[in-house]
């Protein structure tokens, strides 16, 4: 069968989260492994897909699409899986929660693995601490709200986009930037600790360790990536 | 008419974006301040609204939700408007874009206008030069996407939810802060200044100029907000 996606990728990467999604829709779906030694993000031809140059690039059936919590939305409507429909009463509250993952964990994540990126030696100190100040702040907020609503789109014992992107973000903390991951403890937080549980026990989370070599509890106590195919990082 | 939505808001923060939409879309809403003067964002009763202290809060038929992408997304969906649908051929394109702009322009905008809060008095010298440099990127990226790709999602003639948040980001690149913002000339991206001119002819948009202060020209050459209902900033 001729596959309904074409995810461009690179192991780790937040395709990573595309990746766990498809598997858990059984979407058929073919990978393309974007180079990052040879810094093929950032080549014409990428760029003509996803001009900011970010990983990944979801090719669909209507032409490619980028950002990560635009694609997840996406395939779950397409799919009407993983997510509360839009005449679904949890649909403002499952929404709101995707953004603020998408427009304020996974930015500030962002910063804080290329804070070189941000301002110049003299301004790492502060920038670091103030980053990890509100990176904490952020996962006691979604902590809490598993706690207070118990909802139905996060920390669920059937799994949803959000929780596919908010678990991947947890293995993100504790790995990521190599030096400078002791501030993150998942036991401070844990429902998300509950969460990351809940999700390596999915098959679709099997397959995709074995896919990009994530190792036995990717989510939980995670190791760097070995990955099997693609590219050598 | 019991109105469908009651939006938190105060003046030229966020929530004006969602004004603009719920003017345009012709819903009943109505309006209250949360009163920044007094940390009102801060207060226990607004935090239970939306835990983040953020602005605006929208009250929906199914509770409270926060976050501008999201509360837009959530609207155009509701009220089958400003938005290609679900089973639109533009719908990943669409997507895409609002989340960049939500997860990308939005909060480099926001790092821009407190930048105080990400590092101490040696870091802000590189950090401005680093998020000025990145907010010209993302405004050329939509820019060009607009030339490249006549979408009509975003600077078409009929305006879309992305259009309402777009035009009002360009507002506050030419406001705000009110001491760093020589960086931007809305000339150098002329789609978003078409785009930005559009929306000026809106009735919508008139309504909220009038009820938020912000001037005859609030986009395209905007001045401070006095504004008329609420309170005084």
């Amino acid at each position: 069968m001729e596959p309904r996606y074409i995810l461009h990728y690179a192991p780790d990467n937040a395709s990573a989260i595309l990746r766990l999604v498809l598997e858990e829709m059984s979407v058929t779906y073919q990978t393309q492994l974007v180079d990052r030694s040879a810094n093929a993000q950032n080549s014409a031809s990428y760029k003509a897909l996803n001009p900011s140059g970010k990983i990944p690039t979801l090719i669909t059936p209507h032409g490619p699409m980028s950002e990560v919590g635009a694609c997840l939305l996406y395939l779950s409507e397409q799919h009407a899986a993983l997510a509360p429909t839009s005449d679904d009463a949890d649909r403002p509250a499952f929404l709101k929660w995707l953004f603020f993952t998408a427009n304020t964990l996974h930015p500030d994540l962002t910063m804080h693995f290329y804070l070189h990126r941000y301002g110049d030696d003299a301004a790492m100190g502060s920038m670091r601490q103030a980053v990890i100040d509100r990176l904490r702040n952020h996962l006691t907020l979604l902590d809490n709200h598993i706690n207070d609503a118990t909802p139905t789109y996060l920390g669920a014992a059937a799994p949803s986009v959000l929780d596919y992107y908010v678990g991947y973000m947890l293995r993100w903390c504790a790995l990521y930037p190599r030096t400078q991951s002791g501030w993150f403890r998942l036991s401070d937080y844990p429902r998300l600790a509950q969460l990351a549980a809940t999700l390596e026990t999915r098959p679709a989370m099997v397959t995709v360790q074995n896919a990009e070599g994530l190792g036995p509890t990717p989510l939980s106590a995670p190791r760097l990536a070995t990955p099997l195919e693609g590219v050598t990082i």
